[in-house]
């Protein structure tokens, strides 16, 4: 039977609720948002009382479907100031799905000045006192907590950042290998961390499998479901081989990979950085190219990166970080980079706000550009330790450009703009101006289609088509994020025709429901509605939705473009 | 033949232009609101290409008018993001005025990574690289260009604060005794900043007398004028006594004097700072009790404070520096407060954004409550060298509630919530919450009717009256805000009936008009509808013109009151 986690960390009560009607269609992103627009005030401080924070898995999460275990975190975000939603690997959503737990609401602030964790099983969640992890990071929290509970517990924690409060703040999730998958962007660890809960742990015993409504519809559709993902150039071939950072060479060669704090299009120093390159390290040094952040995935496009001396490095090394301490920072020293990206990981910061963080501290002056040593400096003797210094650049992009006074601040709703230049790829620029969670590319992946030629092709130099293209994407991605699914089921479900029903017919089989493919996109449209109508309650409108100035001001090299929308274009994206 | 001098630092020209016919009734904040609505993009970044620096003086500036010689200055701020006009005495309004200077507008930024200062005179102005001034505080900067330039010349200047685009730094006006008045509030010294200016020299040799078209009206007006603001007990006998420190005991006794970061309504230390204490401080000093921040004033709320051995400490040492770093940091060494008074002013931080941040720095942790040295050593030490620290202190208040991840964070629209407790004195809280300006006490002093018994009482305990004496006064405030007149003019006219009438003349005299009340009433009107209209472009909304979350929650002693109006109370504000 499925049921809401209720937690209230000022009365330190816990209850366990049933699922209200109009909750019991959504999962994901989609519950996460409606839990949150309809109970968290959209003008309340984020640290505060009135903030809530929201789990929940998607609507396939637990059942044996190809790359579902994907769990949903929500809340009113301490960094945009918008709702925010922000999915993850790990091992956390099918324990979430398999105990039968719909969604977990965390609400309240403690009145007394101690730290907690949660700890679920299948009869409940409990509160409990912390002493021992407070201060510690994540990897340690992991390995005292397996040691502790079992290795098979699943764990949500956040490093000191979190402790901190810093608006960068993610949430870390145990992934298979009890490495870490995180809720990334949006500062929910700052949620977590204001609420004075360092982590949330799961028995999963006596959880049961997921039930099925039709078995057999569900197995079929299943397997056609994989196969479109296996025979998918990007998701069968392109991801497992260079993982995400395939993209370095895509992106210079198309003039989009910001460098130099979004000064140039094209990085010199990309084949030291690239996919590739990458590859071709991972083998030499006996890692592994191909690994998976959940159970079931079958793209598998992490993989464990491995030091000179072939030991462990990290994993779920992503292009959005190479990216941005490589190109945006021009650091050319790959092992550097997963240095930072383990780091990052350890103290609990979004791997993509830290790098576009760090682009802008270097245009601060407060360390050189290319001085990636300097950058694991910064990580540990200031932001972990939360010196003034470390403040500032946990606080994120924007965070640095308020304190340093400077304009050239690539952020949309105060969240740092990742690894896609919006002059030279106009669309992912609408995705950025327009998404309800502030700058995100995955929002509405628009890269498929402008550079990849997934879904057909919209020419990324210019404006026609963008913002139909950003919104179709955008409507899509909000149901796919409510499926438990990870985003790059899109690429298959773009190209190739089987895919999309069969994920359609597997929520279909799961439930007893004989949705179609119009209710699929108008669940889409509902989450879209109701995210940008919190927002609008919270003070936003259409002025938030613009890129900062100097991408109208200054043209970006090798094409030498502007971004050059109107106002009244880009307000467009909102007529549906 | 009055001029609007116009500088563009990114092609270094200058130019002296006629007055547009629509710009021509205006003056003071009335003009420079008018300006920067018209010409600067509401939603370009503060401190680019786009924003820009407006000074004008205001209608009656220049003249023998009692009272007239405040300078306004305006730009979109960098503190909050609103519009912004910040006016302060000093000699400069009038030396505008003689010189037939309506407005001076300041544009672009300097391609080169030089400091420059800007030189008026009866010609015109010109641009000059400086460099011996760079890294200077303002006193020095004074001292200096008094050697240079010859005593009798005007200045505005920004210190360290401004060089480094602090958020917080404010614009010195050198006043009639080489002493500091300040545009303070909104962060206007980053915009001078970042257009790389240092300071402003204003040579007034060649300046001729204001033309008044009917000089006997005009003498009339003025007499009758100067005898209500001496007739009236707050002007003519508190302001003169105690300054604007009168307000502490006031305040105290009324349980609206914000205490440890607005905890408590009453300071137990009030006689220690309290302006009966500092009158009897001075008095035994051998310092002076009144003294005018420009000539004209027959006010005197300013004073000459001198440290325990006779020696001039500071000037301008106003109620709201005092009480902030007073009661609501706790301190109780009224010499520590008036040596920090010293510091901003040199270094060029709103002393009352300065005051309101230092509470939140000691809610963070950075120094204990009651620890004036350790404000000091910040000053010196951290804002005045630019350190990380300094520049999260130096961003103001809700720039330190985000490096620490803080909830009690009196700001509105990011500006810190001066000395008078909103839940106590409700009328105030309607204008922190819907001024255009962020919060800002001048911008519709409710303290006159719900505390001080002028132009009527409305009980500052109960909501009732309260939305409308805000819109009247903020109504009056625009456009006394235009004539140049000190915003303390509003006690007499508020209640002495010759006074408003006695205004109206000086102006009709001036200009050769037949303004009526109604006509002050509408271009007061006019005034915060452009600003209003101006910020919602830029992106503010009703959700913006609300109170931090935390008055709503947390009952005040001695009253116990929470801040009770409701979004659709506030929201009336803007009905007229």
């Amino acid at each position: 039977m499925d049921k809401i986690l209720r937690v209230n960390m000022t009365d330190m009560t816990t209850k366990v609720e049933e699922v209200p009607a109009e909750w019991a269609g959504h999962g994901g992103r989609g519950l996460t948002s409606t839990i949150v627009a309809a109970e968290v005030p959209p003008t309340c401080h984020p640290l505060g009382p009135n903030n809530k924070l929201v789990f929940a898995p998607g609507l396939l999460s637990g059942t044996p479907a190809a790359n579902s275990g994907r769990l949903s975190a929500g809340a009113k975000s301490p960094l945009t100031g918008t709702i925010k939603e922000s999915n993850a690997g790990g091992t956390a959503a099918q324990l979430f799905a398999r105990l039968g737990i719909k969604a977990m609401i965390i609400e309240g602030l403690p009145k007394e000045d101690k730290w907690y964790s949660l700890h679920i099983d299948k009869d409940g969640v409990t509160i409990n006192e912390e002493t021992e992890l407070i201060g510690k990071n994540n990897f340690a929290v992991i390995e005292a907590l397996e040691a502790r509970l079992g290795k098979k517990t699943g764990i949500l924690t956040i490093g000191t950042a979190g402790e901190f409060r810093m608006a960068a703040a993610n949430i870390s999730v145990k992934d298979p290998d009890s490495k870490i998958r995180s809720h990334g962007r949006g500062g929910l660890g700052a949620v977590m961390g204001s609420k004075k809960i360092k982590f949330i742990s799961i028995n999963g015993e006596g959880a049961t499998p997921v039930k099925i409504a039709d078995p057999d519809k569900f197995k079929v559709a299943a397997r056609t479901f994989a196969k479109a993902l296996l025979d998918h150039p990007v998701s069968g071939q392109a991801l497992p081989t260079y993982g995400t950072n395939v993209l370095v060479n895509i992106l210079n060669e198309a003039g989009g990979l910001p460098t130099k704090n979004f000064r140039y299009g094209q990085f010199e120093a990309h084949d030291k950085i690239s996919g590739e390159t990458m590859h071709d390290t991972i083998v030499a040094r006996g890692g592994r190219p191909k690994h998976g952040c959940h159970a079931g995935c079958i793209i598998q496009c992490s993989q464990v990166y491995n030091d000179k001396d072939g030991n462990y490095l990290t994993s779920g090394f992503e292009y959005e970080t190479i990216w941005g301490m490589g190109a945006d920072c021009c650091v050319e020293e790959l092992d550097d980079i997963a240095k930072a990206d383990s780091l990052m990981d350890d103290i609990g910061i979004d791997s993509i706000e830290g790098v576009v963080m760090f682009g802008v501290a270097m245009e601060a002056g407060i360390i050189p550009f290319g001085d990636g040593k300097g950058i694991l400096r910064l990580l540990t003797e200031e932001i972990a330790k939360g010196t003034p210094l470390g403040r500032i650049l946990g606080g994120g992009a924007g965070s640095v450009g308020n304190a340093y006074g400077l304009t050239r601040v690539p952020v949309v709703k105060n969240q740092g703009i990742p690894a896609y230049d919006p002059r030279t790829v106009k669309g992912i620029g609408i995705t950025y101006a327009t998404t309800t969670m502030g700058a995100d590319h995955t929002a509405g992946y628009t890269i498929a289609t402008n550079i990849l030629n997934v879904g057909g092709y919209v020419d990324p130099l210019k404006k026609d088509g963008q913002v139909e293209l950003s919104r179709n994407l955008q409507i899509a991605t909000a149901a796919v994020d409510s499926t438990g699914m990870c985003i790059f089921v899109a690429f298959p479900a773009l190209d190739i025709p089987e895919c999309l029903p069969a994920l359609i017919d597997m929520i279909n089989a799961r439930f007893g429901l004989s949705l179609t493919g119009d209710d699929v996109v108008n669940l889409g449209k509902y989450i879209l509605k109701t995210e940008h109508q919190f927002n609008i309650a919270a003070g936003f409108n259409n002025a938030h939705d613009r890129l900062p100035e100097f991408f109208a001001l200054d043209p970006v090299p090798p094409h030498n473009l502007v971004w050059d929308f109107t106002d009244e274009e880009i307000d467009e994206f909102w007529n549906f």
